[in-house]
């Protein structure tokens, strides 16, 4: 990744389709670095969806009158270009759910549930979002089976050899964050999925971190299940992924019930529609999925390999950075290919929400808590974190604020 | 309700707001008689989404920095502004799902998985949409409850006295439409509370046709549960509403599990947050409660009750037109105060879906189908009706031209 390469982003054309990026608290312009939280949302994006509202509006499945057939056609072809942009076969393979926590849930429901007993092993990671580790927890409770985590090392890597040992015949599903939210992390899931698939264990796959910022083929991985969210890759609330194989997903009951997913209904049974809309019950988040669609196009105009090459970049800045000023912790693993764009950090005994307020003082918007990893931090020895996590907006100056804000927090608490 | 009334609802202006209604196709003005399935967005709600993302966009969850403090306080006030709306005592009885259809799904599971057993019973109506009525009958699948359905009477409305002889000590829950969405049945859902209540049954009231048009108050109803979606009240697709009394929520486990709904997690644990939040797991659509609440702002502006007048106007004049046809069999009630806005019909002979097709070459937007009825529509004795259903921006004018567009199709298929 060169500086060229970087220059070639043209960070402050790409600001400029961001008007939040201008606001100012106090005078001061805001420093936007909770990215991993939510990322902003471009022009391009919010115009689709208003434009979808003031031109095409209308309830989906199909019906006969214009406004549906347009509405049908942008809802379906939502679901098509997803697909392309992970490497899916198709839109049979892309259910539209409202968040990366649902898409969990859905298969925990729609196939732990069904098919999970005692002596099953569920194997998850010790840095696991809340999402999939109390989805998996609740579920195991409820079927008998059993968690485990893989650890993670001094330097929060996995380590694999204690996958290969919680990963035998008894492991049924493995479900494991793509890109850590709070070390940043990024794990060899090819090979995770590879150890569950050598035991007939099938692979869930958290991408909310990842598909954001870097190429992601489901099929190169071989994911069973792929997981992500659209407020966090430029696009909207209200609209989560999951991506499944077909075979898995034909073989899966539905987990919620309603309109738009059956066959047939009789006052005594029914029977289930085509994939994907048998996930997708009710009317379904119609203009987010334009919205998404949307910010596939803008995140494909500017080339995933560039954004991750100029997140890596700014996430190396921060944490060289961070690391020269001698009185800050960092958790995660050292910059290189296996860190994503986010440093977590803590600075000698100040507490990360006192910090955190301090960095708003300066209009860096940071997070501060456990961001919902709190066994991870409990692990880790700390209750809660600073997160600075970074997207294809962000300069290296913001980085500069972000450690100039750092002496006052000094001044104060320590 | 007077023609005065209904003047100084000034429809034109209101039309106004909605740019979508001067759509043309094939130099047609579009006639939109779809609003069961999804009603139009005015501007004010349009802009109110825009402007979040441009200026006040981030994750919830109280974040310390700006944008998280402003984003948590409209997403928490939206939930004060439904409570508002609806007659709840605040926002721990209001939490946001993804539609009507989550809403259901989730006290079928949060409940009703977890109390219902062999020997209970579970009482729908005939007139159920697949929303609730698969939902249960799936549940009692699993749990062993039976599911009996209160029969409708020849002209459309339920029988109270079967519904008496159902709902006794056996029964667990009831769950009605408050207006149905193909017979436009407007439910005596008191009474049927009353009766509910009356043997230790809850009550859950499927409001996604009833909320939108008619001052809705779940107090006075005494409902257990209450639902309804946002897309169907000039308000985004991607929210829906479950109304439940605190003390039941408080007792209920969650159904979603992740972020956000969470007291205290470790790799063994965990335990719930406050409500409404314990039901509300991952990032939840931020910008779409924004949107529900401008809905709200704006349908009070205009005032609920002139809404409902309006709109039982439109539906009359429609009924008595199609009526007059003498080839035309409508569905549902005659006019008057238990029939809401909405005229579901079929003309002599004409398939549902060719006659639409011939409304919509009048780019007259009516729904062809079963409208989520299949079983009623068996009842009925017929594969699909025809819907036109109407709302606050709709015309006489605009009756006029379905009507007249019946010629048509009998000409082509009669």
């Amino acid at each position: 990744m060169s500086q060229q390469n970087l220059e070639s982003l043209d960070v402050e054309a790409i600001r400029s389709e961001f008007p939040i990026l201008e606001r100012e608290f106090d005078g001061q312009q805001v420093v936007y670095l909770d990215n991993a939280a939510t990322t902003q949302t471009p022009d391009a994006v919010v115009d689709a969806m208003s434009d979808y509202y003031r031109e095409s509006n209308a309830n989906i499945h199909r019906g006969i009158h214009h406004l549906s057939q347009e509405a049908s056609e942008a809802y379906e072809v939502a679901h098509d270009r997803v697909a392309e942009f992970i490497g899916a076969e198709g839109r049979e393979e892309v259910i539209f759910t409202k968040n990366t926590t649902e898409s969990e849930n859905l298969v925990a429901y729609a196939w732990g549930l069904n098919e999970l007993q005692a002596g099953d092993r569920i194997v998850l990671t010790e840095m696991e979002h809340h999402a999939s580790l109390v989805t998996w927890q609740q579920i195991g409770k409820r079927t008998g089976a059993d968690v485990e985590y893989i650890r993670i090392d001094e330097d929060g890597r996995l380590d694999v050899d204690h996958a290969r040992e919680l990963i035998d015949d008894d492991a049924a599903i493995v479900s494991a964050v793509h890109v850590s939210n709070t070390l940043g992390t990024v794990n060899p899931v090819s090979e995770l999925v590879d150890i569950a698939h050598e035991h007939d264990a099938l692979a869930f796959i958290d991408g909310a971190q990842a598909v954001p910022n870097r190429p992601v083929d489901v099929e190169a991985i071989d994911a069973d299940f792929y997981a992500f969210s659209g407020h966090k890759m430029a696009g909207p609330t209200g609209i989560g992924v999951l991506y499944g194989k077909e075979h898995l997903l034909e073989a899966m009951e539905p987990y919620l019930y309603g309109g738009g997913m059956i066959r047939k209904v009789t006052f005594e049974e029914t029977t289930w529609g085509d994939l994907p809309w048998k996930f997708e019950p009710g009317t379904p988040p119609i203009a987010e999925a334009v919205g998404l669609h949307a910010a596939i196009d803008w995140l494909e105009e500017i080339g995933m390999d560039r954004i991750r090459s100029h997140e890596e970049e700014i996430a190396r800045y921060a944490y060289e950075r961070l690391d020269a000023e001698g009185d800050v912790e960092i958790y995660g693993p050292e910059p290189g290919p296996d860190r994503g764009g986010l440093v977590s950090f803590n600075l000698e005994s100040v507490h990360a929400h006192d910090l955190t307020s301090i960095m708003n003082d300066h209009t860096v918007a940071v997070r501060a808590g456990d961001h919902c990893t709190q066994p991870l931090h409990d692990k880790l020895g700390v209750p809660a974190s600073t997160r600075a996590s970074f997207y294809v907006y962000n300069t290296r100056e913001e980085v500069d604020t972000l450690v100039a804000a750092l002496d006052d927090a000094r001044q104060l608490f320590a």
